[in-house]
């Protein structure tokens, strides 16, 4: 019998569902070569689907190369030309795990992270542990019309190859937004990337080799962790007070590693909501954090990803506004303000490594999206940018205080601490608990229905306590409503397990 | 004075090529702090256009925090805060070339190619040096269209984030297009990339560390061979005679590794249209290749850019076609077929391997545009690739054909042969005389009117002889009629001259 879990509330076709399952159960090998499918009208029955859905399935399968229909109206797994010719084979094949190294297959493994969704067993959990974003306020129209715009003006420079460094005009245009924050960039010290992950992999890429040493904040970013882990970086981690990184124990640090010779290679930060803590840095505590680069000649990455999302404070200068002698890079992006899924964001920083990152970027990369860039510039230069800016920023700003009214009310105060972001969309919650029982709270918060990342996935090393990351980004006001009260819930029992 | 060269056949509007070249001026210190701009008028009169030309440029560059307007009607440049504050300083900045290592910085530098585009004097040089694609051909409106279908119908999933892998519909619809191929391939077994050179990195960080050996064509593809060079491979070259890669210099250079201990991590090829050669290797040498691969357990990896664009000849089957061991991974791209701009490629291979690709890829890069991969499968799947490769391929024989015959007349049959290519759009020219001549041959190309590329690009280490590669994929038939005489001029001078 063909186990399969359908999903009624998704936007996804029940058919495509079907469809994917049971490709997935023929690459993994569940489903062998010739297998027998059960007839549609069982399949149907035994699904509770129409049968009309059962056939549009296993004919996109058909389509797609995994079944085959035979004589008689049995439909089977196809035989891959692979596994057909297999018996006549003498030959060896590859081992991959040792063409790779076993180290590093292990290494890539550890990094998808600890707590991979369960198969979700037809539950639907309140999903707090993703930084996606509300798709109702994305400014889809608007962006259309300034695709279109690019198609009616000037499609043919767009289609081509575009600069290396990305569409001129939009980095005009971030340089302009950026002296509106009172840092003053030019545009060719301005590099567009495919995000800020691709930004920091460009920046470690010029400053780094294997075994070089580098700061970083902890708890961190957990991409920008494993992005130094995979360049083999010697990392040393500065933990995070309420105002920010320890900068008593960064200059410390980089005293000790110029004392035995080691130059170290930059110090990352992201000093607005930082991922995960939500922490907003001070102006002094910036102040201070350059002139302790400038003293050691350290670059700043200042990822600023939530820059532009801050509701009920004032705005903070970036690193970057303070930035005379030229050693800070910022990373900046349009995901958070706009949409994710045009990846563009930008590097601004000194401006012979910029053309260096530009041609580290043509290696891999050739040019960015042009017609994405163009798209990008029409939109932010009639205007609309600026426009769902506040739309944004009111929309998360709502949301985020029922949240934090919901947190004062339900999260328990003994035993739990959490901060009150003024902007961004992140929740930071220690628990005094010993760090191994976080799985033991990840299982309790999901039998109660809600989904939190685990803390732990932002150290590199262990943490003293429990640690939970919530975002509020991607839900509803409903799901806000029921999911705080269900995460207290979860939280007063464990405390009480103990 | 100011010395600005425009080009009046430009289709960048005047104003904005004065823009461009004043911002350089500034941006590289040639014009200095608070150095006054000639008056309008005056600049009008000695660039011979309009007065209001230069308004509308100055105005750009004041927005851009390029200029200022002091008291009086004069412009000036723009103290930044860097250098206005620059004289309170006391600490020290940073040394970038140090930071980064001096060997680094030369390599990169390295990287962009001997022959800079030099300052076009004022003349136009038919570009025969660059891959760029005749944007005519584009289907801009079709594709237009199937990014307004995904807006209307599905614009919430593609603007957020997407599926690492890459867009599942986009995967299917290559999965079958593969299948037509002969390739038997699983949308599993399938990940998106930025373009072939995305793809072929991810490669290289998956199978490679520092030091490891990899094997790879003569001349080969220059991006290629830069990220080869960039994950610091031990990189052995296996020439090229006229039907492929010399598969015995192959397998003795596979056992001379075995031998010592060494394990070969791969072999990059380009099989159909190879650049800069423009060879397109036999069934049989395919076959060869991959029992060699086999025998040796060695992954190759099938550059198959332009598979597509054969004309004169029959479809050769991709080497993967045959790949009963999963040792081949192919890279694929749309670049080609329909146009460059979207950036969508792809590599398939094993599944496994796949999948840890993904895992790197997400590193760097979260999702890929999934907007873009939406409107491509809208494209695909409506029927509209077959319809306009096939236009494509009209387009492109005509041209080659046209090229061919002209190069038969007027290329010099005495110290000079080149390849009559089936497909693609290279020539690949060998000119007897020493390596050591090839800036003398490029000099007198560009004195001509010509510019092509210099074949010693396109080697790791120096060629035999004098090589040149051209392009015609970007040329109107004018500028083949024109730009072909030319070139067998240029060759003649050349060979006269020794």
């Amino acid at each position: 019998m063909l186990l399969i879990l359908l999903n009624k509330e998704s936007k996804e076709p029940l058919y495509r569902q079907i469809v994917h399952r049971i490709a997935q159960m023929i690459e993994s090998g569940k489903l062998q070569n010739d297998e027998m499918l059960p007839p549609t009208r069982r399949l149907a029955e035994t699904l509770h689907v129409s049968r009309q859905t059962i056939v549009q399935a296993y004919e996109e399968l058909w389509a797609l190369g995994y079944l085959t229909s035979g004589s008689g109206s049995y439909t089977r797994v196809r035989n891959r030309m692979a596994t057909v010719q297999k018996e006549n084979r003498t030959e060896a094949g590859i081992d991959y795990e040792r063409l790779i190294g076993t180290e590093k297959v292990k290494q890539l493994n550890q990094l998808i992270g600890r707590y991979q969704p369960a198969e979700a067993a037809g539950k639907q959990l309140i999903d707090m542990s993703v930084m996606n974003l509300d798709s109702s306020v994305f400014p889809v129209k608007e962006f259309q019309k300034s695709l279109n715009k690019v198609f009616r003006d000037y499609p043919d420079s767009t289609l081509n190859y575009g600069e290396t460094a990305g569409y001129i005009k939009l980095r005009e245009w971030i340089s302009k937004r950026m002296r509106d924050h009172s840092t003053d960039v030019f545009p060719g010290e301005i590099i567009l990337t495919n995000g800020i992950s691709q930004g920091f992999e460009l920046i470690l890429k010029l400053f780094t080799s294997p075994g070089d040493t580098v700061f970083t904040e902890s708890p961190g970013y957990r991409i920008a962790n494993n992005l130094m882990k995979l360049h083999q970086l010697n990392i040393i981690e500065i933990p995070l007070n309420e105002s920010g990184a320890d900068l008593d124990q960064l200059e410390e640090g980089i005293k000790k590693c110029l004392k035995t010779g080691i130059i170290p290679k930059l110090f990352y930060t992201v000093p607005s909501f930082q991922n995960p803590t939500g922490i907003l840095t001070s102006q002094k505590h910036r102040e201070r954090l350059i002139s302790i680069g400038n003293r050691y000649s350290l670059p700043i990455i200042e990822d600023s990803f939530e820059e532009e999302i801050t509701y009920f404070d004032k705005k903070t200068l970036p690193i970057k506004s303070m930035d005379v002698e030229q050693i800070v890079f910022y990373l900046g992006t349009f995901s958070k303000v706009l949409f994710p899924g045009i990846r563009v964001g930008w590097i601004a920083g000194e401006k012979n490594c910029i053309e260096q990152m530009s041609i580290l970027k043509k290696m891999s990369y050739m040019s960015g999206n042009t017609l994405t860039h163009a798209a990008l510039y029409e939109f932010c230069s009639s205007g609309h940018y600026e426009g769902f800016l506040k739309k944004v920023n009111r929309h998360y700003a709502a949301k985020l205080k029922k949240a934090i009214h919901l947190m004062e009310e339900h999260i328990p105060e003994k035993g739990c601490t959490w901060n009150r972001p003024t902007g961004g969309y992140l929740f930071w919650l220690k628990i005094k608990a010993g760090p191994e029982r976080e799985s033991e709270l990840m299982k309790i918060c999901d039998s109660n229905g809600v989904k939190v990342a685990a803390g732990s996935e932002f150290f590199l090393n262990n943490p003293d306590a429990v640690y939970l990351r919530i975002c509020i980004s991607s839900l509803s006001d409903t799901e806000i409503e029921k999911g705080i009260p269900l995460l207290g819930k979860a939280i007063r029992e464990f405390l009480t397990r103990k």
